[in-house]
């Protein structure tokens, strides 16, 4: 409860998720991994992959190395939070009940332009790819929602749907706020606290860092080891893919910084993507033969 | 809102949040690192450093390897979850504010025996350390809190009150159940989640990995390249703290994936932790060199 006139930042969170608590998905908590999108939480890769039903929900807080502008710019973040819905199978009425979602936020669908707008969303280091929209609000993007027909490189069967709403930009319209720093995360009792009092040290940090004082050498040094640690544990005897998915998203994290700096030819970028896609294609593999049964 | 007498796990973290948000506390998110504890996020250990007034309150997933059971144990774990709470400067009446959240809880604290344990409590890579106590039920432990009396090896002014709730402990006792893989994640109309369907595959697995399977040279390579770089941006003449603070935290985990596996002699260890020690108080002084007048 707050005295504004509008949910805070944490109540969007809270709310989303009593709404899709409410729709019969377990609430999960965020992977403490750095990942660049909540789909690659391992919680929705095998999922995604399996052929059991599934409803699931959680936060996830995701960096893009590329994205970060140093809090110059008022809408993009190298770091920022998703709420991420995995739906399996996918509903009929899904585009109804991310309406109800939006309602659910107190947001008028009535007053405002939404629309959906068709957009064929793939994942290239994940193998993840489908048929779905960008949900757009007054002309600013706030969700996507994906039917995935592939996961790991290989067909899903049943599909599921995936929605990942925007945090930041979902608040930006229900705060009409124009700068995500100015984002009221809380308010308690009168003291506010603002997204950038909370991130902006944070971003500005990890700009630099990620644009110009990171060492080239020792992430790629890093990028493989990890890809040749998850190659060692996805072969091993023993049950070992989830440690061997966790490697990768290391290895992923250390591509993205790479590129970040702008390393790779075109060429050389494409081969690089195509050894990460292989390895995850290896693990969606040993996970079926091993799983998919239980 | 469930069929069962008592609350499913996630109604106790929503609760938790609930109650501390009405104790003006900002909830945040938890951090996309793997971290032994809730206290080595950023927000809890530059928040303790720095002379500001903060409360605030968050979930963090911690990775403990050493504490793997392969799931045979029914009361230990190498990921887990704790609530992690930190109040600057420490209330008063820290221990009746405590006693509510149980109550919130549900837990009735007349036909309960609740007992306050003197622990004075230490962590000796975060350089934190203070009085406390450890929080009993009926014989089990279920929280602990601390005045930080230092962080990052430096007395902190004003002293910070750290609370920390194990929630799957929590949740045993809430259900009364013997087994952490029996606890109740959520309840969805008639489906019920427990906790071991979500992790047993992944302790299984991990246990595996830390005990047994993973490769000592590599773990030591990381963890030397995470120190390395550390001090290289620690030192650097544009800030980057907390770049720097995170390679140490990386650094930590491949340090206690080391010792998981009983790499150390004792004399070798303590020389471990000591450098560890002696890294993350050079970035303590750093950060309070640079922002602790902002």
């Amino acid at each position: 409860m707050n005295s504004l006139k509008f949910l805070t930042f944490s109540e969007i969170i809270s709310s989303l998720k009593n709404f899709w608590n409410l729709q019969n998905c377990t609430i999960l908590q965020p992977l403490d991994i750095i990942i660049g999108a909540g789909t690659f939480h391992h919680q929705t890769f095998f999922t995604a992959l399996n052929s059991k039903k599934k409803k699931i929900a959680y936060v996830q807080p995701t960096r893009r190395p590329s994205d970060g502008r140093y809090t110059q710019n008022p809408n993009r973040l190298q770091h920022y939070y998703q709420f991420q819905v995995l739906l399996k199978p996918a509903p009929k009425n899904i585009q109804q009940i991310f309406i109800q979602s939006l309602q659910h936020l107190n947001i008028d669908i009535k007053k405002n332009d939404i629309r959906f707008l068709e957009d064929n969303w793939e994942n290239t280091t994940l193998g993840a790819c489908g048929v779905g929209w960008e949900i757009w609000i007054n002309g600013m993007e706030i969700a996507q929602f994906t039917y995935f027909q592939q996961m790991g490189g290989l067909n899903s069967v049943p599909i599921s749907t995936e929605i990942t709403y925007g945090l930041e930009r979902l608040a930006l319209h229900i705060q009409q706020c124009k700068n995500i720093s100015e984002i009221i995360w809380t308010q308690n009792k009168n003291k506010i606290t603002t997204y950038g009092q909370l991130f902006n040290n944070f971003e500005q940090q990890h700009s630099l860092y990620n644009f110009s004082e990171s060492n080239s050498k020792i992430l790629y040094k890093l990028y493989k080891i990890y890809l040749k640690e998850s190659k060692r544990l996805n072969q091993h005897k023993k049950i070992l893919i989830i440690p061997a998915y966790e490697h990768m998203l290391h290895a992923i994290h250390y591509f993205n910084l790479l590129d970040c700096k702008k390393t790779f030819s075109v060429t050389e970028r494409t081969h690089y993507i195509k050894k990460i896609r292989t390895q995850i294609k290896e693990i969606a593999l040993n996970y079926l033969k091993n799983f998919n049964n239980n």
